[in-house]
């Protein structure tokens, strides 16, 4: 399976007024604090909360019927899985998500209201990959992987086309473009999208602190893994990325950046106080990566991908209260 | 000066390009909530956090040279204040804020950034239109009203404006419309401009349970006060209406609808849940309306206004801490 701008630009056409065109949101007030002209992806009002409807639903929409039929399953830490599910509903397919026991109640919820069934795994003792694949085998399920797809990668890089619209719509020259990065599929998407128009704009992805695995991997040529563990970060959280997506991000010049769980905490509250948006932990790295390092960026247009808004209320509460 | 379709058209013609066009945001959850299809104009994603630019920036806009060198003054609980100095800034003049000395600190905080003088009043003990009047004579200054004034209230209209293009766009016939009620500045722009378009559309205003003041001023057929005192619901506390607002909507059939604090908190954290949008207390009374009565909606598609975003970090995080 090819993966590039046509993959993107035919993605494009199947979600066609089936997923949101989400706003590019802006603050005077968070130019002042990244002393930058910042616009922001709001991807948090995406249908089923983040960006990963996109990428689910072009790959439910590109399954022949009997696929679709016989249903799909995800392994998800709550994102994908909703989307997942979403899906399947919105094309007559069902959904089994395997997720982690500690996934976020919200995600959960969001994956059993789409009709869903979920399955738990224990990520200090299984790995999701394994546990996805028996049931796959077991059910005759069709695989929606979360991120390592040419299907899925061009879904996710539907919201790149959508920030090249939005830019020239707003007279934007952007210099850099910050991406949260799981396994790759929305920062490949976004990259390979926004560099067909750009192609000066200078790329970054953004992982957990001291768990680089993408920048690793594109260090090394080869698909590096971190340990699997529960993390306040969790839509980042993959232990590992994808031959596809390392492939597809390995033709860019792209730059690694890392945040903590505290960075994260204060783009959270960036989102709320200056843009009123809520942003989950993982979702807000790319912001958080522009606040800390806003030296770095200092009077540029810079782009920034909030990839999702799916965060239990009393841990955003924590989060609000905790300055 | 005249109010209607003419000043609300000649309004967005004005402020095109100055201010956003911000999204009407939708979830499938929050319609099944409600059992309607709700649809939320999220103007708290509007610069300065609420849609009291339109009107303020249509005011100095209005204004002549001379009127926005002398500088201009306002009274508000804060979005209004936060705008006029927004505005005053945009327009090249220089703004005074009188605010109640318990106003929440992000308001204060936001007309200070914006460049504007702020004077305390204490709600308890002062008419704040009396503390306004009398520094725009000491000092030169135009008031720029929060609500009573033609050029205010054609600026809000254009909230209704785009609903109808919304509208339209999404292929929506509305049954409803609610809209937060202060002073009535921006229900009677909203309920003006959308049923020009949509003339069967049933208007809704929503006021603090037990001082529904435009409910009676619209009875009575004359403007009636109601004690002012803080509230949490500080975003639609004004203890009276304005002549030209009880006027406007004097002309539609409309029905008052009240919403206790607790009925805010849920819509409060219904927003954050299935929108990913912050609304403050007074910005969600709508959309609390709605999912408090929503028996009455069973069915049909109701446009909700969510007015503005402005909360303390620390109140929100109570509101989501507390069910």
């Amino acid at each position: 399976m090819d993966f590039g701008i046509e993959t993107i630009r035919a993605a494009a056409e199947r979600l066609e007024g089936r997923v949101r065109r989400t706003p590019l949101l802006s603050s005077p007030m968070l130019d002042e604090l990244c002393g930058a002209t910042v616009l922001v992806k709001a991807e948090a009002l995406q249908l089923t909360g983040s960006f990963k409807i996109r990428g689910a639903l072009n790959t439910l929409l590109s399954l022949t019927d009997a696929e679709r039929a016989a249903g799909v399953l995800a392994f998800s830490t709550g994102n994908h899985g909703q989307a997942v599910a979403a899906s399947a509903r919105m094309t007559g397919s069902t959904a089994t998500i395997v997720m982690p026991q500690d996934a976020p109640q919200i995600k959960v919820d969001g994956c059993r209201w789409w009709g869903a069934e979920v399955v738990f795994y224990d990520p200090a003792t299984q790995d999701r990959e394994v546990v996805g694949r028996e049931l796959v085998e077991q059910r005759g399920l069709t695989l929606v992987h979360p991120y390592d797809d040419p299907r899925v990668m061009s879904g996710q890089g539907n919201v790149g086309l959508e920030i090249v619209d939005q830019l020239r719509e707003g007279g934007h020259s952007p210099d850099a473009v910050i991406v949260p990065c799981s396994g790759g599929g929305l920062s490949s998407g976004v990259i390979t999208a926004v560099r067909e128009t750009y192609p000066q704009v200078a790329p970054f992805v953004v992982e957990r602190d001291g768990y680089p695995k993408m920048a690793r991997s594109l260090a090394s040529g080869r698909v590096e893994k971190v340990p699997a563990v529960p993390v306040f970060l969790d839509a980042i959280g993959s232990p590992t990325v994808g031959e596809h997506t390392l492939a597809a991000l390995a033709r860019h010049d792209v730059t690694g950046l890392e945040v903590s769980d505290d960075q994260a905490r204060v783009a959270m509250r960036e989102a709320v106080r200056t843009l009123k948006l809520v942003v989950e932990p993982g979702g807000s790295a790319a912001l958080a990566a522009l606040i800390a390092q806003r030296q770095r960026f200092a009077g540029q247009t810079v782009v920034v991908v909030a990839s999702g808004g799916n965060v239990d209320a009393s841990v955003l509460a924590e989060v609000l209260a905790a300055p």
